[in-house]
């Protein structure tokens, strides 16, 4: 926890917080709170800054917050990702929102098992948890919009034209001929597939959709590693 | 499992091999061998091929091996790494494997907790089942060299100058002025440090290895996110 994410709830005046559950642990376990310590902060969808420590006891502590600077930029890309694991799921999120990325979508797709759909890891509040994470990691304040499509049909010929308006559309996807381009200066929609990669008819309703199937090589990742290798190629 | 790794004791003969244990499990679980079934097999630091399945029984099944064409290339990187919590070690080995890397230097430094050393995940048949989960995801064979420095002196003077000749001499540190260099065309050293960064007297003892330090800009990453963002842009 690089920063501590604030919400407005945490506010008792204009610049007075209080901290207690899992913050409030993590300040104590970790920081180990002196008066006048200083911790980063951040508001959530707002500024970063810092926070002194005013006083605590056993079930919170109080903080002078002081926001004074911009979040750092976020990554301009639309992240489409087939549902992987649900474990897998958590960890990409983390990433995912530790490097920028404010859009996410999760669809289903034939090599997606339909079971991930039923795994507590995808209820609102723990993908809220894996995100929060990566932007405490990373000093961001900006959640990012997490939405679900349940069938690929209508996500692929409805939804993707749309997101992928003024973008650079790309698909990654094992064993296509086109190699996955480097340092773009453009924002990008970008498809991810499951495991063992996209049907042959999904690559064809995402090239519909205007989407180029691009790899990263002979190599053929795990989810959790081509994404931050993705995103570190195209930014 | 994209590739089954095989090893001379599997071979009952000169291109017949039994596989029995966990490759077994998985091949019946997952592949359903029907006899001429074809499967995507390496020799263990040796060449690529595939393997016919011919019988099997509950214990093991016999296949007639075929080794035609040489692995994916490896990364010039040697990877010098601060031994991070066990779990994550775990990821990173299977990640760096997967990407390519053959070279891992599990080192110690201040930051990394003492306790980490002690972990069952540490031992070489755990090191080494991760490395080989990682080559057989992206059908590598040659399994990465791991070795551990526990004391980060005699590791920073003794031994790092010797494994940075004729490299590129990076280590990566949140807030360095340096940013991390990409598409090098060179064989690199990279040192990742632990969450939290090397210490300033670290950083002088790697810089007088001749490692400058780099950063990948206002984001400071899990050790599992950075590796592979570091290994994306240098390669």
């Amino acid at each position: 926890m690089n920063l501590i994410l604030l919400f407005p709830d945490d506010f008792t005046g204009e610049s007075r917080a209080r901290l207690t559950g899992r913050r409030w642990e993590h300040v104590r376990g970790v920081h180990r709170p002196k008066p006048g310590a200083r911790l980063c902060v951040g508001l959530a969808g707002g500024a970063v800054g810092t926070a002194a420590v005013k006083q605590w006891d056993e079930d919170g502590v109080e903080l002078e917050v002081r926001l004074d600077r911009p979040p750092p930029p976020p990554l301009p890309v639309i992240l489409a990702l087939a549902l992987p694991r649900p474990k897998v799921l958590r960890r990409v999120l983390l990433a995912a929102a530790s490097l920028g990325v404010k859009a996410i979508h999760l669809f289903h797709c034939d090599r997606v098992e339909k079971s991930y759909w039923q795994s507590p890891l995808l209820r609102p509040e723990a993908v809220r948890e894996a995100l929060i994470l990566g932007l405490e990691q990373t000093r961001d304040t900006v959640l990012p919009e997490v939405r679900v499509w349940r069938r690929f049909g209508p996500f692929a010929e409805e939804t993707l034209p749309g997101l992928g308006e003024g973008r650079l559309r790309l698909a990654a996807q094992p064993g296509a001929a086109a190699d996955c381009p480097r340092g773009v200066r453009q924002p990008v929609l970008l498809a991810v597939g499951p495991e063992g990669g996209f049907r042959h008819t999904e690559v064809a309703a995402l090239a519909a959709a205007g989407l180029a199937a691009v790899s990263l090589g002979e190599r053929i990742l795990r989810v959790e590693t081509a994404v931050p290798v993705l995103l570190a190629r195209l930014f």
